[in-house]
């Protein structure tokens, strides 16, 4: 379309010799912006200017550009950072009904999590708490995220309304859950949910194997070998528990959980494994030659205390590594933005070096490199032309932001998710001057606070403790 | 005040007879709070009021009390967290206009911090950034703070102008710094800023020499004495550095920094030490013992790579101690709520235990751990009735901050300073609803933002490299 648009202006300049004044019609154009392209060269420009057209990134520059476009609508940031979308890696969106529950108690997961889910996940759950998580996420500044949980045809709809980005992947596991009895029919529900959503051009639907001791090599096979066929990702928990890591060696003589999902030939670049806290260097190399993607969840592995993943030795060794969250029971919030300071320091302290992680990477792990780790480096993660416009804009002049010598180091030791502007994704801008553009948000927080009753009620007649 | 309006309330309610409705007037109350006293019980009143008059709390409990009481000012919170104000320990508030700069610099302090405030360091340089970073707490719930640098009588102005309450430290140094040719001069600066500021209502003056090892024992033994004498403050960066470490032991037959300090009697309930990260548990009895203060800066620490202090262990055996951000070179923000979520993980990460710092624990030492680190606590650091009125609203409606099944674990792991709604210091709202109330916020921006340039000039002429 842009191209088309570009010829005719550029006829018609000729026809009526406009030359001089030549201008391209374009969609959006965001204008007096500290670009931070986050491309191979990391180019930053000063006084930038990103223009879009449709959905798509046609041209980044800097103030120049601006009198080669005129825009149907333009967004003069006086001077903010405009940067590439941040990418969720890694998330349970859904859960944020569930939020500050039982924070911190003794193996959480299999003692209050998983009861909890069986009482309260349904349908109704999983949208009202993908809605609150979606608006939470833009205005935080993820564009996209990537999704493991039940129903996901339902956190489909909400994101589709939304109008943001996400892949979202059916959970299968070997015992009973909310929408499948076993792991076959949760093998089935993927499958239906897959055929439903392959052509949606926001959506990537997806397999979401709980984790390797949670299912059967079988079922891990199955889900490989469809993967493929289908082409889509396969998200999982890997390498995060001690517990984990114990299960598996027993059942795969003494194999690491990475060398056993190498072993059954489930190790492929159709994988991102969350956390993978528990890898050793010759772990680090298969995942390597795999093309597999990691998902970085910092915060919430050292809130639950298991430990920090060799996260920055990934990175520099070439894997594909991003960020994530985690779920709202774990993280707690959604914003990767929020991270950016643990994750810089934390293992600047584990490294015993101050110059460690430093914080260009850490932005390039919440943008270039979680496109990577979702195999999407092709679509989005940086603002290059012929990418997806999924962009966002950070306010320099809040008290907490000034001044920008070095605005990386802004972003990652100084900004928090609501100095976040404006979001847009596929062109379109989902949120503007923090007000969301798409959805109704009070209408969502109301329903969240209404659900919080149900599950007040139930927890408490349940007998389940409370903090 | 409050008794003799009180009085003359209760006589025309008997004398017209308006028992029924007696009500007492009073400044302002604050309604529909979901209140954390942070009392000795840890009391919530879950609707809860709390009441205002003059610049004391007068009274705090459930809903019924909004009945007994008719307020000039009514702030109708709508569930939302009531709170103390929060007290950050530890800082060098003027350095807001050097955030950003050269972060990550190995040995930064003596190769880059210093050389750059010789340069820069100037009475206008000192107002234009505390009046940056007052707002930046206020804006983050923070009400009272504690400084340490040079022309605090400069910071004084700026936090008489704001209203908030602050314990300001001159910076005492044996090399020449901008306000004081040696130590002597900066002793003397620091007297007669005491001698002008020690009747302030909200501004406590203190000595601050910056360190065991940039001062002789000479200058830290007079300054002992005269803090007693004058009854004030002592601030000092202590037990932060390795190179700290092997000085003192240089210095002082292999004594540590602590037993030092000890050894020369400089260890008392006047001072407050910042950082405090290499202490044993000998050196734990010895500041349990003195009574002093402790200021726990971790966010700034681990940037550094300094490691982690033993706070958890100091605040489980009865120490005071605080949270503090240091710097905004260190740490970089000034709002302690932004560093709860790694407090809370980082103390969990390094002690391998889930259950370590729990919420509460990081919502004490931001409050009254705080208070008693600055031995205020008789005056703040908690909703109790006779305490000073510096009090803050957290909005629990942000989509980051729904649900609020335990409001301690959403402080800490959900929020950020942005979900800060009012500031209240001295029973005076200094924020509403963002909106700055006693400063003008823009005029403070343009003027910080004009500085930068500045130092940018500076920077670049110097041939310093600008990260
Ligand atoms: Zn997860
Ligand atoms: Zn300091």
């Amino acid at each position: 379309m842009s191209i088309k648009r570009s010829l005719l202006s550029a006829a018609i300049a000729g026809l009526f010799s406009f030359s001089a004044n030549a201008a391209d019609k374009v969609d959006l154009m965001i204008t007096d912006a500290m670009v931070l392209t986050m491309n191979q060269d990391k180019t930053v420009y000063q006084n930038g200017t990103v223009v879009v057209d449709g959905n798509k990134i046609v041209a980044v520059g800097d103030d120049s550009l601006a009198q080669k476009y005129t825009a149907r609508q333009v967004l003069d940031v006086d001077g903010d950072i405009v940067m590439p979308g941040l990418i969720n890696t890694h998330t349970h969106v859904s859960m944020t009904v569930f939020r500050s529950l039982a924070d911190d108690v003794p193996d959480r997961l299999h003692r209050y999590i998983f009861p909890l889910e069986s009482k309260l996940v349904s349908r109704d759950m999983v949208r009202i708490g993908a809605n609150l998580g979606n608006v939470e996420m833009v205005k935080g500044g993820v564009t996209t995220y990537a999704d493991m949980y039940y129903f996901e045809d339902e956190v489909a709809k909400t994101v589709d309304k939304i109008g943001m980005r996400a892949i979202l992947g059916e959970t299968v596991i070997k015992f009973p859950v909310a929408d499948a009895a076993n792991a076959d029919e949760g093998i089935k529900y993927a499958l239906n949910f897959i055929e439903q959503y392959k052509d949606h051009p926001r959506i990537t639907p997806a397999f979401a194997p709980h984790a390797p001791y949670t299912n059967t090599t079988e079922t891990l096979q199955k889900i490989a070998k469809l993967s493929l066929e289908h082409d889509v990702p396969v998200m999982i928990h890997l390498a995060e528990s001690h517990r984990e890591e114990e299960k598996i060696a027993e059942r795969a003589d003494g194999m690491s959980p990475v060398q056993y999902m190498h072993s059954i030939g489930a190790l492929n670049k159709n994988l991102v494994g969350a956390h993978m806290i528990l890898v050793d260097d010759q772990d680090i190399q298969l995942v390597k030659e795999s093309g597999m993607g990691v998902a970085h969840n910092m915060s919430a592995n050292i809130k639950s205390a298991k430990g920090v993943s060799p996260a920055l030795k990934m990175y520099d060794e070439g894997v594909r590594i991003g960020l994530g969250t985690d779920g709202p029971m774990s993280g707690n919030t959604l914003s990767t933005i929020d991270e950016f300071n643990q994750v810089a320091k934390v293992h600047k302290l584990v490294n015993k070096d101050r110059a460690a992680m430093p914080p260009l990477k850490v932005i390039d792990m919440a943008t270039m490199g979680a496109a990577k780790a979702l195999q999407m480096e092709d679509k989005i993660g940086s603002l290059e032309v012929g990418k997806l416009a999924d962009i966002i804009v950070v306010d320099t002049k809040a008290p907490n932001m000034i001044p920008v010598y070095n605005p990386y180091s802004a972003l990652v030791y100084s900004a928090n998710s609501a100095n976040v502007r404006h979001s847009i994704v596929d062109g379109k801008v989902l949120m503007k001057d923090r007000n969301m553009l798409t959805v109704d948000e009070a209408a969502i927080r109301q329903e969240a606070l209404e659900f919080t009753d149900v599950v007040r009620k139930t927890v408490v007649e349940s007998g389940e403790v409370v903090q």
